[in-house]
């Protein structure tokens, strides 16, 4: 089966946004089997959209275009399909129904505009937005098929997960299994990654291995085709065991395993608490920490000391070791640590400080120079990093580096 | 003109990597003058590679390619080109005479199969690659160019600023100026504001007008052509304040102004200190104010008071308020802002408490209902919050209604 995926809108076409639906959607559709041979981004003017989804039907078996389901004027898509099939617009009652209730729950007036969300193609297949106002639709025209998603990502893959996906394997029945399995890893990049594994890499059919460069972690992607799902991950566990042999200090989780979501999965065991003091990161990592559901059961809380009075007085830093080292060094990491960890009666306190830029930095201590330390029962464990990069990235950065810290004090 | 963007290589098709090229490369042409009106992505097959550039030949005048210049037997975007046009492929001296001194930097043999890399269509503009070993190539035909570019955006971006863009503004001279200005708004839906404005969207011209949701905020983008710079600016000028006339509560900055900016420079303008008492949100509040650089100017610190303990103990929340009123409520928001504001004596305390979910509901409390408290000189402003969708959205949702209370209290 053969997919075309269609991106519409403007934004695109001007690079405002980077198209992430589309890698989203044909990296789902491979998974499943589907092959997309054809990607095509078209702005919100109707006689250059028909033109591209005619070229799409024409080529494809599979049609699949996200965005223009909205209730402004420039919101075209369900209109272009409906005149390219020659079917009418009717309106869909039950859709409109569920638009209303969106809004009355936000107790807000419905907009007018709103209703042209609930129109849809004659014959159209309906399929329910759980996150928005605007229905996805799908349109079966003989042997070929036209699916219309919307274009907010957070609208757009629930939709496809629970709507589509069923959709397509009832229609056009297994594809054939191909399973991936995404090896995690912290702490080495691509380059000296891929030389460990290279052998692998240059020997690869099935499964095939894909290194990704991802938000400072180096995600490797194991794919396998198989005839069954059992056959396919056996493919993969085995080739991951063979990996794991040169990389495995590196790995620290599978697939949707963020480092906050391992880390709390490791202090659930050990049934341990933990509380934070952050000064150049802001709250960013018990942020992350607290993105994770149920961490409120190990994390208390934290202090974002950012003035040295809060170190002081809040955290516990003794005044002369703030004024003899310094605010970012190891002394005061390992005393916000510990001083924490004190304050909020928790097993582990984290300390963390450094200069995030990108002003602050001094003659011996430049801009990325970051102090993480972990107070707990088997010691203080601190350790120095240099970052680079503009503010926000170090910050990112040094809450990876905290988050791997701790899952490697939790872990042992 | 009209150009369209071609992206090469199979990864694209897989979703392994998102396309940022093609964004870049469309945001770089807008901003020239050039009409993006297409994009397309196709694999390494030749059959389909050249059907995708006949098609892209046919409906603009310039079509940019990325991607396929490698030394690999998968790279083959020159050879299609060259055959589409019938010119053979011929030897580049001075590119293999580059390629070998790249390698030969770097102590590195030179594998044979690089040779691949200097060989171009016949009557080709050859374009040096300051950052890798492909050269870009420029085929004029008649009233048609083609341009290949190498698909690593580290080789591809500095290659387009310092090669292509005069290149381009010397062959088609000057496409005239555009101008983009976006504003901000927040505390509207995207319907809701489009009927405040559309008769404006609906008679729009130059500048042109859309409404594009991101994250939570709305933004009006105004884009402007005129023969100068000025020309445009004053023609976006004159439309921002007519349409702030209808929209001007809502909009609380302009093009790269966060909330977080906004209330940052608020806070100094005043010369006003912050510190926030943080549940639900976890950090992510403190960490957004923190991504501003100088913002240790104004945030002396914050508490993220997960558990009840540390709201009691470090805060100040009564531990009769809680029994009585619960965490989540408004007196709970009140208490942990004035409580904040004393503890770190600071001149604004901010309180944060919500039921984030999944889990946390109550009969009479749902996940998303959430209270946020704004202490300060001139009193207390508390306000009730109910937000949907799943537990790291309505933190993001909690964070902007914070900041956006914040904005309101400190700029009254």
């Amino acid at each position: 089966m053969i997919v075309e995926i269609v991106s519409t809108g403007t934004e695109l076409l001007l690079g405002q946004i980077v198209n992430t639906n589309a890698a989203y959607l044909a990296r789902k559709l491979n998974s499943l089997g589907f092959h997309v041979l054809y990607q095509s981004t078209v702005g919100d003017n109707r006689e250059r959209m028909t033109q591209v989804l005619a070229t799409a039907l024409a080529r494809a078996d599979i049609v699949i275009t996200s965005g223009g389901l909205g209730p402004t004027q420039g919101d075209i898509t369900k209109e272009v399909s409906a005149g390219l099939l020659n079917k009418p617009l009717i309106l869909h009652g039950p859709s409109l129904e569920r638009i209303r209730c969106f809004f009355q729950q936000r107790n807000l007036p419905m907009p007018d505009n709103n209703v042209r969300q609930a129109m849809v193609p004659e014959g159209a297949i309906v399929v329910e937005n759980e996150r928005g106002t605007a229905p996805g639709v799908i349109l079966e025209e003989g042997e070929k098929t036209i699916i219309h998603l919307p274009g907010p990502p957070h609208e757009l893959e629930p939709m496809f997960e629970r709507s589509i996906v069923p959709y397509l394997t009832r229609r056009f029945g297994e594809q054939g299994i191909i399973v991936s399995r995404v090896l995690r890893t912290y702490g080495i990049g691509e380059s000296a990654l891929e030389v460990k594994i290279r052998d692998f890499i240059l020997n690869q059919s099935n499964p095939t291995i894909a290194l990704l460069a991802r938000n400072g972690e180096i995600h490797v992607r194991l794919t396998a085709k198989g005839a069954s799902a059992m056959e396919a991950n056996e493919l993969i566990t085995r080739l991951e065991m063979q990996l794991r042999q040169y990389i495995d200090q590196y790995i620290f989780g599978k697939d949707e395993e963020s480092l906050e979501i391992v880390v709390g999965r490791l202090l659930q065991e050990k049934g341990m608490t933990l509380a934070l003091a952050e000064s150049c990161t802001g709250g960013l990592v018990s942020s992350r920490i607290t993105d994770v559901p149920g961490s409120s059961i190990y994390l208390t809380g934290s202090i974002v000391c950012y003035s040295n009075q809060i170190k002081i007085d809040s955290v516990g830093v003794p005044a002369e070791i703030l004024e003899r080292y310094g605010a970012v060094s190891k002394e005061t990491a390992y005393y916000m640590a510990q001083g924490i960890r004190g304050k909020f009666r928790t097993d582990l306190g984290v300390g963390i400080t450094g200069i995030a830029g990108p002003g602050g930095a001094t003659a011996t201590k430049p801009v990325g120079l970051v102090y993480i330390a972990v107070d707990g029962p088997a010691g203080c464990d601190c350790q120095e990093y240099r970052f680079f990069g503009e503010r926000t990235g170090i910050k990112h950065r040094t809450a990876l580096a905290a988050l791997n810290q701790l899952r490697l004090y939790v872990g042992r």
